[in-house]
């Protein structure tokens, strides 16, 4: 008899979703895909909070499975969950209402759309809720693509999705080498954009809307061999000019200042 | 004989750092300043990290305790511990190096202070991490005080101290009713900014270079109670104008933003 483990459960036929049981692979299931590793070999990705599974449901996206308190969505289209089986379910500290199984959507990187408009690259961030938050406000600036070092955290982390509020739905984020990115867009003669110390003032340097904007990794910036590919250095001035304080920002927060500043313009 | 619990540090003295041995009861005072009630009741917080511990040994603060990995500092000035000993001691889920257990220092609220400058109010902030990132970017942008509202998230949470990268030494932070600071603003006729889906489009709002900038929480935004007060409403424009996308920004990111554009002008 086979258990529906991360491993096999894409044999297993897709079942009507009323009056499903909640098994108990179920729950291991869902809380194994906090690991990126059961998310690769599944294929699959969780996605919390009503708001969230109920945007899903009206998106392009394959749902595998929806698990709701009681009322919280139609009949038919959640399977009714008690407020224990919940918590066993949820990956949050605060048990979410509703939680979906949801295939991860295979997009095909921009390496042709690069032209006419801003794609950021990140290059190496580490931390989920980063890439989370600046997925978030790409979508807010109208950025439709997101391209990471494959050494950057996964946009599929529950942490990651979370902190995206949904904008995961609508930015293509894609997984690749970045000098395969930065040769196509210099073959394109389009600019590419990076944050440095010693960069130029972000608010006197030429802004083009086209391009790509570098940002690197929490630890250690962007690394030499991107740095290579970098045409237009730029830097967030602190104030007053010349003040010691903080000798840098959180890479979400000036990824932010950067894209407004884009965007302003 | 006492032991060294969070409630009856304060009777013991402060002994000389080097040579201690490490107890169950400092894993235990230190793993239970993760809790806010345990801060109150000591007047104590953690900080981990040996760029941050450094930074905080160089500081006016008073520093209780003093924990590293060998060859971290120079003798004397850390009781050593083993890699073992740290994992215990450790809030993070990569153990630090270097662990110190520092006194609260007690700030005056700016209300004297507000003319000439540029003051942020948090009506609400819950998430530690951005309560910290907000310290970092206040201290990059030269905002001397930051002040939170009684709901708002600890200063001295771990999560806050972590995000803040060291900020949260040189940025004076307080907690009061948002009215008290509004009311002394009024009444010094300095202006109240905040940010409101119905603002003014940030770009073309006059900015003044003193103030207080409101910054709602994470769910609900401003309250009514503190909206009374703002004199000019912001709003940061998403891009293209008008695009149905994200309905909102985090909360760092839109106070990133938003004093950006302040130091700009």
């Amino acid at each position: 008899m086979g258990r529906r483990t991360a491993g096999n459960l894409r044999k297993i036929p897709y079942l009507c979703l009323a009056n499903n049981m909640i098994t108990r692979a179920d729950i291991q299931l869902v809380r194994s895909l906090a690991d990126k590793r059961a998310r690769t070999e599944t294929g699959l990705f969780v996605a919390e909070g009503t708001k969230l599974v109920d945007e899903i449901l009206r998106s392009p996206l394959h749902v595998k499975r929806v698990f709701a308190r009681e009322g919280v969505f139609a009949p038919g289209e959640a399977e009714i969950v008690s407020p224990k089986e919940m918590e066993r379910l949820s990956l949050l500290k605060t048990p979410s209402d509703a939680v979906a199984i949801v295939e991860i959507p295979r997009r095909k990187p921009p390496y042709e759309s690069l032209a006419g408009r801003l794609t950021l690259l990140l290059d190496g961030v580490q931390n989920p809720g980063n890439l989370g938050t600046i997925i978030r406000l790409a979508d807010w600036f109208g950025i439709a693509d997101i391209c990471c070092s494959p050494d950057s955290a996964d946009c599929y982390n529950p942490k990651t999705v979370q902190a995206s509020m949904g904008a995961i739905l609508r930015v293509g984020v894609h997984y690749l080498q970045p000098a395969a990115l930065l040769e196509q867009a210099r073959a394109q003669n389009l600019p590419v954009y990076g944050t440095f110390l010693e960069g130029d003032d972000l608010y006197r340097a030429p802004l083009s809307q086209e391009g790509i904007i570098v940002m690197g990794s929490e630890g250690r910036g962007i690394s030499p061999e991107t740095e290579r590919f970098v045409s237009e250095k730029l830097f967030i001035p602190s104030w007053p000019p010349g003040r010691q304080g903080s000798e840098s920002l959180n890479v979400a927060i000036a990824t932010a200042i950067v894209c407004a500043e884009f965007r302003r313009r």
